[in-house]
């Protein structure tokens, strides 16, 4: 049954790369690396079962949560192949780290210059991070019929954040809606980067990694090439939009306002960013010739980072310590749920202060009754246990991925962010991996840890820690288990 | 009420200041600075009243902690009076973060050379470690009768570790074993370093600081100064020996070898040192002539760190990344509970451990029965969500005392590695506060901070915070409080 989900996915994905593909024939590239990606999904689809339905159809939330992890992991292995073939990345273990980084909505990067890959090669790169802004299996769920309870386990394992809420009763039809807000943002920025006098493919590059949170760019400078304060205030706002819970969209859509602004998570994201801006933007004056210029500049990084993006106009590895250490913070806690951003989500950190108020408050008068209210609900125990289950798997994850980066020798700056910047699906850190640099640099085995940090973040930790599970590799012992 | 107990605390300081007063007198030095102090103190305690005992002798949970906090605050804030009064320290904010960093066992110095300090000053800066490393109302309590229930509290707030067990049915009798023991050890040790041929005074200095795992020495390079293989094996053993629970020994003492053996924090604590000493010393190979250096340097080095003493034998600042890293994460693990060391503490890490897994399990099998056992004994839902607070709220106070410090413009290495160091109660960090540096470039306001971390760090982040809660300092409201 599990091979059957894959090979929807699988063919899902040669049905996207038909896209780059006809990008290709447009400015006449060879179209044979998207065709031979095609045909080799069709043929694993085809293996796995993609065709006949399984007869057994009930569904565990393990097995949702390992779907979504090996989906990932195929998806991007298949996804490198244009990449080797063309050409534009030889080696498949970089192709594999960059395709990663683009459906993880990463953005970090193995090419010391992207102006020289190919047109259609650019373009599957940033679709990449459109794709997996909002989610593949989301996706195939929106495009195919599948039952709920089903779609329910894949989504609680591929959608960010502490919880999933059924925006309307079918899963289908939620995740359609979703997609739509979606597609409908994305086509908007395209416009409006158009107006700009940005040309159709930058416009569709820029809009891709900005709708998914990713970070990829066609120019080698990022939006910097640009130097234009209207792309630097349009996609600094559209950055923030696409951090936030697309369930708020959907309400404004059906005019619940007071519902959409009533948001505890919005309202802390706008404070922190308020925050986070105004402490940069005098940090920097002294480095600017005007303070809007340094507004400017902070806005843009600010909202580049917390959206988890990685897009850069300047190069904030040349600031202040201060200004630096809160874009590290900020790395840290990322978007909205329910967004295309990463990191750990403002909403955890909501719940982490909330959860702490009330323990604070258990401690010191062990007898008052106390519940913890989150978004005009009460929390029940279990939800807070599992936001504290996720920063403990967090902090044992970063930790143990630091220690194996630092065998790489570099600086301990480089190591920390690096790790950082990976799993909280930002792209850009500081010193060999600020803005301006890149991961060329790490050994073979270091971009896997990375590319695996990748996925562990854009999965929140537990689809990707599964696979070390044995139960999940051992049939029988994991059969007995659901007997008992 | 809380006067009563702060006043006990600062007249039995004004105790303890007598032994530096007879070392004074002993060297010829002035005993001014000292009975200057003494006399400071017995005002202040007559002043709050630890005279007459008080009518209510009720004490909640609340008080417990204030009056540690308090009591920490007030002890260092006059026990700094000595450096100033004799000129060995003259600036009293800089007096003030040397004593809070005695007190709390941290050993972080803003000394740039400590050897043209008096003989009585320095003996006043290591005894502070060997008060501070068991607890100064530890201390208290094993030498004034107290009520029962009021110990309980205040012992809670000022033991390290998760849980605080009773060893004997009376709370006084528990700490005087404590006590006793911690003596009983620190003389093996005085006399072990005079048979390799130290000093007395010297003996002292770094029996205290080994005791405490504070880390202070009288000498400007440190233990490094013997560069003796006796002394750094010896002081090695020791300083894991004072990051032990202190209960095993009394297990050991009355003949309970199998609970004192069995305990898993101590398996999982020396299991970590073995880990770290083998990656370093394969790690440092190439830098040391031999093998049995590099693991001699390699297991002083661990046993600091991870006991958090801090003193050096070798500049680790130089060490390549990986060990830099290794030693970096040891300073969050820090020793076992109920032992003399900081950090987060052993027992904190299985639990956590521990927890994931069951909630791990609980994800894949919601209708699983499941417990979490530690130490023998199932671990209640409220121990480990109160483990779960502590890192909560460690994470926070980390950032924010990040952030804060970042404002000083150091670079970020020092400035994160200076926060690490302070709050798990280590002392050297990396860079500029390596183990060859110290804190004194840092702003006044930097070094209050630190103060505060050390503070933080050494009474487990929550009697701190408190201090901050409105609560406590109003009156009325706190009443109304209590009624409901």
């Amino acid at each position: 049954m599990i091979g059957f989900f894959l090979g929807r996915i699988l063919m899902t994905e040669a049905a996207l790369l038909a896209l780059p593909m006809l990008v290709a024939a447009l400015y006449g590239e060879s179209v044979l690396p998207f065709a031979a990606a095609i045909a080799a999904l069709a043929a694993a689809a085809l293996l796995l079962g993609a065709r006949k339905k399984p007869q057994r159809t009930a569904m565990y939330a393990k097995e949702g949560f390992v779907v979504v992890a090996l989906a990932w992991i195929f998806m991007s292995a298949f996804g490198a192949l244009p990449f080797v073939i063309s050409g534009d990345i030889p080696n498949f273990i970089d192709a594999f780290f960059e395709t990663v980084s683009g459906f993880t909505t990463t953005g970090a990067s193995i090419l010391t210059a992207v102006e020289p890959l190919s047109r259609s090669g650019l373009f599957w790169r940033s679709f990449t991070h459109w794709v997996g802004g909002m989610g593949v299996l989301v996706f195939v769920m929106a495009i195919l019929p599948m039952n709920d309870g089903h779609g329910m386990h894949l989504m609680r394992a591929e959608v960010p954040g502490p919880s999933v809420g059924k925006l309307v009763s079918r899963m289908g039809d939620t995740a359609k809606i979703l997609y739509g807000i979606y597609f409908a943002l994305t086509v908007l920025l395209i416009v409006l980067l158009l107006a700009g006098g940005m040309s159709l493919f930058d416009s569709c590059i820029h809009a891709f990694g900005t709708a998914g949170t990713g970070g990829f760019s066609s120019r080698n400078l990022s939006v910097g090439a640009y130097n234009s304060a209207y792309f630097d205030i349009l996609l600094g706002v559209f950055m923030l939009i696409f951090g936030v819970n697309f369930n708020l969209y959907y309400f404004i859509l059906i005019k619940r306002f007071r519902e959409a602004f009533r948001s505890e998570e919005l309202k802390a994201y706008l404070c922190i960013v308020a925050a986070a801006v105004v402490i940069i933007t005098v940090n920097i004056a002294h480095m600017y010739d005007s303070v809007a210029t340094s507004l400017r500049h902070a806005f843009f990084q600010v909202s580049t980072i917390i959206s988890t993006t990685g897009y850069a106009t300047v190069d904030f590895n040349l600031w202040p310590t201060l200004s630096k250490t809160v874009l590290v913070l900020l790395m840290f806690v990322g978007g909205c749920a329910g967004s295309t951003g990463g990191g750990m989500k403002v909403a955890r950190f909501v719940i982490f202060a909330k959860a702490s108020y009330h323990d604070m408050r258990k401690m010191l008068h062990p007898n008052a009754v106390s519940i913890v209210r989150f978004e005009g609900k009460v929390l029940p125990e279990k939800a807070v246990r599992s936001v504290h289950f996720y920063l403990t798997m967090y902090v044992f994850v970063f930790a143990g991925s630091a220690l194996l980066l630092s065998m790489e020798g570099v600086d301990p700056v480089t190591t920390f962010t690096s790790v950082a910047a990976c799993i909280n699906n930002i792209g850009p850190g500081l010193e060999l991996v600020g803005p301006m640099g890149n991961y060329a640099a790490f050994s073979p085995a270091a971009k896997l840890l990375l590319s695996f940090d990748m996925l562990v973040g854009r999965l929140e930790i537990f689809p990707m820690l599964l696979l070390f599970s044995p139960s999940v590799w051992i049939r029988r012992g994991h059969r007995r288990h659901k007997k008992t």
